[in-house]
């Protein structure tokens, strides 16, 4: 056991409770170390589900439902008896008191694991965000879909009804893997999937821009793969602009240094910092909000707290920065797990080693760009290699048998079929309560009560 | 062509103008009938998106994701080139000038064809709209699920942290067929989908009401099959209450006549009224709202405009109403494009003929009802006589390959796959901005732009 200043409730009962706090990769995969175990482990995340965030971009693309990339957390241990899940919102931590801290609750642990990831940054410009959604929940890519859908369907109905109509220009925000994902997702969205659906406008004109401020997009892989998947986007139709900075975005433009772009759907994927939670633990933190943790993935001066995922800040024996990815996540929850397993086997820790399997990067259907240590290859190969990848990584049997098919099927077909537009809120058409136009037939029952 | 009173603009270009206000069952049969021919179609409707209605209760249930009961309109006719879909909210119709009105637009039409089907009613209790939600709409079902979803976490939640738990009640209130199902869906849930989900409450001890204010549940069909419906539920786990109507509905229980039950979630299968359109129309109506149609699905004066689906009330010859079912909304929209394209033939009208091919009502998991002519069934063959006619009629390959492995896939393994809780807006538990406390970890781009 690490040394505690306390001992918490729990300690009495001689079972140890280990609070695991956000259920991404890092916190899932920590948990699974962890099921079965003599140990008590309590998940607390405020969504209900785990999100495959990989493969979000499919359904602001369209591609795949949300039901297809997101498993409820319930779910994935319901035979772990030794696993809860609190559907909960934390808002601090007491390190001193060994204590989790809700609204109105707090839960003791005595181990803690704070994975709570990242979220969109605006970098300063937090009135850019309802104009420019990014892309990490469910919600974010239900909510971009509806843009994009809807962006076409007043278009096609300004035409249709004889009123002038603006060209769709789709507006992407930062050059790595999410934003050239949503670029390349955005042009074959255009140039094939809508193809056929409109009879007064013509999709395929859509202007698909790709805008970065560094000197080359997907700037944390080799050059020459820069330049693959710049090629390859051009060839689907995207412009690509790199070394200009947004300075501005608005209603229905943008500023891409002091030029002004007319602009019908925007989407951000530019910067991500640190969950808020990360500096409420008040040890010292990078400059995007990461936890700077040991070796052994803990904060300074209280070994039973580990920081894991996009919240901790990890250096590479060679000095670089263990990257933010899915893999890194996945190797820092399962090293946290054991790590807890073996202290109380009275066992000496490790260190943590990041294992680099390599880098890929999807661009479209049959684009892709890819680095496994000093090989690097791009297009269908690069691809395939992707689609593997993440099939594999699915979790859950179900999901990745259908989404096997949506695939196979959308590959053959060029259809997408998860282009619904849902939501009334802040849906364009207005709703008007008492007037009703889509026809439901079945099932009707008059006056049964 | 049928007696006008006003040449449309469009006749002018020869080619007839149809506009189909509601894309349900028979907006969108009577679309297809029309498809390919010498004819300009025009879909409207507020939604992209044909719900299949009859499986809605499904996602409402987690058993389903929309993308699997929903298909955009748009991709339905994309070979069409005829058929043109405009997402719009029609407000009225201006018979003598032949046009669909909008907020600031208008449409007009050779032949109009009105399926704006039905939309909940409350019996001039709309304050239980919000305590109550019925089951219509994709956004209907995802809510239900929520509230279903959250009253298990918020039960869970207080029991881990020591606090009181109030017991789940579940009340449907209507025996019809979405009644039945809703209820049978929400049993199944409880003692089985969610059995292992839960470490401190148990599922199972949950209580699903069935109130119905008639005598019987099921009252369309013959009592022998009210009465095996009602064994069926019971086996499930169901209390059937017949005879006593809901008298009011609070946040926090419901009134059964005079007794007060206690209520975690409220769900309404109750009852509909048609569209608001319908009596916009300016033509008689009965006492649901629903206008009564010539034989031949017009409107009296008008031989252009057809009113179908759910809208339409309409006699058989032996003077019983056709059914508000998807069946005879599907006989309705192919009947009104035929008879739209014998009229441009110069051909007699026919009038309308509905054919009863029997009714299906599906309880749960191998609980069914049917009647074929006098052929009364039950049981397991009613359900698999349900399934496969569903099946069947799922439009879209995609959609009905999909449908049929997740089926095959909950019914081996008792698992519901689309148990997401989703959508911000009335989340139980608060969301506050700044607090990301789901961990995500992929594909982070730090300061890109």
């Amino acid at each position: 056991m690490p040394n505690q200043n306390n001992v918490s409730p729990d300690m009495s009962s001689k079972i140890p409770h280990v609070v695991i706090v956000g259920v991404g990769f890092a916190g899932l995969y920590a948990a699974k170390a962890l099921a079965g175990q003599n140990i008590r482990v309590t998940l607390i995340d405020r969504r209900n589900h785990h999100t495959f965030q990989p493969l979000l971009y499919q359904v602001a693309s369209a591609g795949l439902s949300p039901g297809e990339i997101a498993v409820p957390i319930r779910s994935i241990f319901a035979k772990d008896v030794n696993v809860e899940t609190l559907l909960e919102e934390v808002t601090g931590v007491d390190l001193q008191n060994q204590r989790v801290l809700m609204d109105d609750d707090s839960v003791d642990y005595d181990y803690l694991i704070v994975a709570s990831g990242a979220t969109h940054a605006y970098f300063g410009h937090d009135d850019w965000a309802p104009l420019a959604p990014g892309l990490k929940t469910v919600e974010d890519a239900t909510e971009i879909r509806r843009r994009v859908l809807l962006a076409y369907e007043i278009a096609e109905r300004d035409a249709q009804l004889g009123k002038p109509v603006e060209p769709i220009n789709l507006v992407v925000v930062g050059g790595g893997p999410t934003g050239v994902e949503l670029a390349g997702a955005m042009a074959e969205i255009a140039r094939q999937v809508l193809a056929d659906d409109f009879r007064a406008i013509r999709p395929a004109t859509t202007r698909v821009l790709l805008i970065e401020a560094g000197p080359r997009i997907l700037a944390t892989y080799p050059e020459d793969l820069s330049r693959s998947a710049t090629e390859q986007l051009r060839k689907l139709g995207v412009e690509v602009i790199t070394g200009t900075a947004v300075t501005d975005i608005a209603a229905d433009h943008i500023m891409v240094g002091d030029k002004r772009v007319r602009s019908t759907v925007v989407l951000w994927g530019a910067g991500v910092a640190a969950s808020p939670l990360g500096k409420k633990l008040g040890v010292p933190t990078d400059r995007a909000g990461r936890v700077l943790v040991s070796p052994d993935l803990t904060i300074p001066g209280h070994s039973n707290v580990f920081v894991l995922g996009d919240l901790a800040s990890v250096k590479q024996p060679n000095g670089r920065p263990v990257p933010g990815v899915a893999p890194a996540a996945i190797q820092m929850g399962k090293y946290a797990g054991e790590t807890i397993i073996a202290d109380l086997h009275n066992k000496p820790r490790k260190p943590f080693h990041y294992h680099d399997k390599g880098s890929l990067a999807t661009i479209g259907r049959s684009a892709a760009v890819g680095e496994i240590g000093r090989f690097h290859f791009s297009g269908w190969p690069a691809w395939m290699a992707w689609l593997l990848v993440h099939i594999y990584f699915l979790i859950g049997f179900r999901n990745r048998v259908v989404v096997l098919l949506q695939w196979l099927w959308a590959y053959v077909s060029f259809s997408r079929g998860a282009r619904l537009i849902t939501g009334q809120s802040k849906s364009v058409v207005p709703i008007r309560p008492g007037v009703v136009h889509e026809a439901d037939v079945s099932n009707r029952e008059v006056a049964a009560d």
